[in-house]
Parts: structure tokens; C-alpha cells; sequence
């Protein structure tokens, strides 16, 4: 089997080139004209082998896919349309040529350009992917746009991805499921998407004039919890359902505790006037829903608990 | 001593807006707004511990500033000036704080504000630095754009950085030398600048409207080569000279090869009709030198010798 130190640097590059964005590799750096009045989004992700992914669960196609879609998901988050990304790595030159290639056509099955990067040696897989994005100035998706009264809008489901991850991780615990509950609680996990769409129907809302939001990749529960902080406002959480595929096999509290905490959902957790909410989820359709609102008062309260949330649950980087 | 994962990771969150942009943390990605008619360029480096950098020859500081050195390095060769910086990096959680500390400082001191990026852990030290800059398009460097007729102008010294590393490494190699060559050989090694001030002085030539070129990053022959290629012309190298710092204590044989193939000096290498090549190195003063010529022939002539680059003496990043 070939692997990459076959190849040798020069054949590596232009073995590369199938991947990228014509041209994008002839230079010191890449070039990307900006339509006048747009301003720039820029977010790095960085992903580490046995930290982030495992090989056992996740396939090299899905490593890029989930890479890329997660820095896809921060642009979202911020109300910006990608323009393109650049992809860093590093590998043991040991890896077969053919696990690069799954790679970059999980990175390139997000459709936005790679137009630069770097790849170099090393004992860990480590990928570090740069997105970067266009949003008009006055359409920018902020945590601390958030103010009382506005409804929190939820885009989808939660704890999908934490439930795929476990059924991969332990196998018995699939014999309860149907085959396509299994299927779609696999793929939330591998191929999580980001929720560029939502961004292009939220502006298609006459009027609307301030959103402020983030993605829920580090868990439903604390998306809330960072707008409520950045906003100084409390919140109301009092619609929220659990997804239908985690009912049944788990008991209440197991779901209740994926969908607040399980994260890498990569869904957006937005706030705005109540009749735009309205009319977002009536665009987007359901799994789309009001979850709750945003209040003065700076507590957070989840109604049918005395509890409120406990964000040490989330995955910690260190 | 205190470590990273001492401080978990919101106390981290905190600790590192010091060395960021204010306000560059609070939401997903990082906002930049661009003057109206400039174009974006962006590059991304990754640098591993024990590939690109040892403890033993860089201090903390020093690979963070190298680390955005290179980046930097990378927007002068295409004619930008810097935005800002994205970091991404992977460490052992046992790492001194003191170390990420310097490291940052190290980023810092190039004046390049720091405006996102990602921390997580892993088994292996990796820096990876995205730079964004500006450039008007009419303005851009490209190493397609010689032209035969054209000087080429080398902005600074070749080698020196190749040789401070190998007098840190061997050290018996000191002997010979004086204290300000050593200094300056291991400073070039340590604290490569960025050549942004050319950049500057470029586009304050009356009239010029044309610049190859890229920076030396990976060695003058090989910048020599690649701007050859892309721009599909020779090059006639007839006046080239050894820094007086690698002369008396190396042969002419070793200086030589230092300097066409050390790499890492991050000077830049341009081609310009000959008026404006000339008025540059004036302007730049020494050691900016005009080093040879752009030629029709494909052929690449190194005056004095018969024999061609030899390009596998490179650093060979598989």
C-alpha cells in the first residue's frame, strides 16, 4: 500500500492539487477578493488524534467531513457565507496515501474551497482547519445581541451525535434500535452538518434586523448559557422535547442529559423578537423549534427541574 | 510550577485575552473589516516539536515568534500587509504555563495582533499560525511574474540562519568566531524578521507595476527555482556574495552551500525591470544586492561554477 513518504514532497503537492481550488497552491499565499462591503469571518479549528476522533469510530472521509463541518458550523454561527479553507497537517508519513485521499474528499464533500495550507510530519494526526467566510456588517450573528423578551429558536435536534457516538463505542447497546433509528444516530455523529442553510433563510426575513446566537458544538446548555453571559440576560427554557430517536431506548434522564450536554450537534442556538422567531421556524420547518425566551432576569430556569444546568459535563480541552 | 491543566480551561480562556485582539474571543470566529478594493491573502504554517524546532535550540519565545515569522514571511512575499493572526495549538497538558506564557510573547512581538484560534491538548507541541493581510490587486507579488529582462534583487544575507542553527548545535563550531558574528548568526537563526518593511518601500517607486517573487523560506536557490518555473524564463546569477559573517571561519565550499540552500532567512527574492530593481536596492540600502538576471533561455546559470542547484539539500518536509 502506498503511503505518503512514497510519494515524496514534490509528487505529495501536486498529488494535492486535485483537492484544492485551481491555482491555489503557485504561491506563498492564497488570494481571495471580498465583494466590497462585506467584512470577513475567520475561525480555526484544530483536531487531534485519540483526543478528538478515534480511528474506531470515525473513518478518515469522516475526520475531514467532521473537521471542516465544524468550522463550517462556526461561520454559521456567526451569520457568514464561507469562501474557503485552509487545511493544515500533520502525519506520520507511515499513513497510507489512501487514508489522506479519504481525508481531503470528506473535506471537499462540504463543497468550499481549499485554497491553502501546510502538511508536514509528525508522530500524531493533527489537522488545523482555517475557515474563512464573508457576513455583511449589519447581519452578524452575536452572542451578546441577545435581549429579554426576544424567543430562543432551536434548529434542530439535540444529542444525536453524543447517542451515534455511544452506539459506536459500545455495540450492545444497538440490539433495541431499528435500522434506521441506528443509521441516523450514526450519521448525526460521523457527518454532523453545519447549518450554513439556516443562515440564508434567516435573512430572507423582511425586517429582521438583530439575531444573536451560536452553534450548539459544545452542547445545547451552553450555547444558552454563553448568550445569556455575553447578553447579561437570563433565560426561560421551557419547550424544550427530546428528539424522538433517543426516546424509548433510554430512559428520560439519559436523553435529557445527551440533549443538554452531548455537543458536536453542530445545530444554532438563536435569539431574536418574538414574530421573526415565529416566522424562522416556520421557514426552516421542524425539527426547528421555540425552546424558550430570554429574560431580564439573569437566571436560567429549565422548566420541570429544580436544577439548573451543570456545565461541567461538557468535553473539557485540558 | 504551574501547569496548563492546572488552570482549566475557562481560567485559560481568560489568561490568554491578554496576549489577543480585545474582543477577539467572545463569539465563534473573529471579525475583520477590509478597506473597500483590497483583496484578501491568507497562508497557514504548521510547526511540530522535534521537526521544525528543538528545546534545545529555541526557547519558547523563539518558536513563537519564528512560528509567526514564517506566516508573516509568507504575506510579504505576495506584497500584503498583515490583518492578523489565527493560533492554533496542540500541547502536553503538563506544559509550564510560563512556557505557552513566552510563547505568545514570542507571537506578540512581531506586532501582528492575534485574533482567534483554538487550544487543545495533545502528546506533541504543534503550532499552526493562519495569517490574513491586504493587498491591492494591482499590487500583488507572484512568483509567475518575471519576465525576461528583469534584475533580481535579493533584500538581505543568505546562510546566516542555516549557520546560527548549527552553532547551536555544535558548539565547539564557536571557537573561531567573535561575539558579535556569533550573535548575529544565532540571532538570525532565532529571531528571523519578516521582510514587511520592503513591501513599504515597493510601492513607493514611482511607476512600478510589476514584481515577482517570493520569500526565502525554503532557501535563495530554491526561491531562484520556483520563480523560474512559474514565470517560465532562466536566470543568470552573477553576482552573488557570501556575508562577511560565514567568511574566515568556513571554507568557501560550506559558506556557499549555506547560502543557496540553508534556508529559513525570510528575505525576499524579486524581479522588477532593471530602472526599478536598481532604484530599490538603493532604497533598501545593503545588504539588499541585485544578485542577477531574468532570461529568456530556460537554463538556471551560476556564475563560477558549472554545476546547477542542486535542490534535494532542502529541508525535505516527508
Amino acid at each position: 500500500m502506498l503511503k505518503i513518504k512514497d510519494l515524496g514532497e514534490k509528487d505529495l503537492l501536486r498529488w494535492l492539487e486535485d483537492f484544492c481550488q485551481p491555482g491555489s497552491l503557485g504561491d506563498d499565499a492564497a488570494l481571495v477578493s471580498l465583494p466590497a462591503g462585506q467584512d470577513l469571518v475567520i475561525t480555526t479549528d484544530m483536531l487531534v488524534d485519540k483526543v478528538h476522533f478515534s480511528q474506531q469510530t470515525t473513518s478518515p472521509f469522516d475526520v475531514g467531513f467532521r473537521s471542516a463541518a465544524a468550522n463550517l458550523s462556526d461561520l454559521a454561527a456567526m451569520g457568514a457565507s464561507p469562501l474557503g479553507l485552509t487545511v493544515g497537517l500533520s502525519l506520520p508519513p507511515e499513513l497510507p496515501l489512501a487514508w489522506l485521499e479519504k481525508l481531503y474528499q470528506g473535506i471537499n464533500a462540504l463543497n468550499t474551497p481549499i485554497i491553502g495550507g501546510d502538511l508536514t510530519r509528525s508522530s500524531v494526526i493533527t489537522i488545523c482547519i482555517t475557515a474563512i467566510g464573508q457576513v455583511s456588517p449589519s447581519r452578524v450573528i452575536k452572542r451578546s445581541n441577545a435581549k429579554a423578551g426576544d424567543l430562543i429558536v432551536s434548529t434542530g435536534w439535540h444529542g444525536l451525535s453524543r447517542a451515534g457516538l455511544e452506539l459506536l463505542l459500545n455495540p450492545v447497546l444497538t440490539e433495541p434500535l431499528d435500522l434506521l433509528t441506528l443509521e441516523l444516530l450514526i450519521a448525526a455523529h460521523q457527518r454532523p452538518c453545519p447549518r450554513l442553510d439556516v443562515v440564508n433563510v434567516l435573512w430572507s426575513i423582511p425586517q429582521l434586523d438583530r439575531v444573536a446566537g451560536m452553534d450548539s458544538s459544545d452542547g445545547l446548555a451552553n450555547a444558552i448559557v454563553q448568550i445569556c453571559k455575553s447578553s447579561k440576560v437570563g433565560a426561560t427554557i421551557d419547550s424544550l422535547s427530546l428528539a424522538p430517536s433517543l426516546q424509548n431506548w433510554l430512559t428520560q434522564e439519559q436523553a435529557m442529559d445527551w440533549t443538554l450536554y452531548g455537543g458536536e450537534d453542530f445545530e444554532l442556538i438563536l435569539t431574536m423578537a418574538p414574530s421573526f422567531a415565529k416566522e424562522l421556524v416556520f421557514q426552516l420547518g421542524p425539527p426547528a423549534v421555540i425552546i424558550g425566551q430570554i429574560t431580564q432576569e439573569l437566571e436560567i430556569y429549565l422548566a420541570g427541574t429544580s436544577s439548573s444546568f451543570d456545565l461541567s459535563k461538557g468535553f473539557q480541552h485540558f
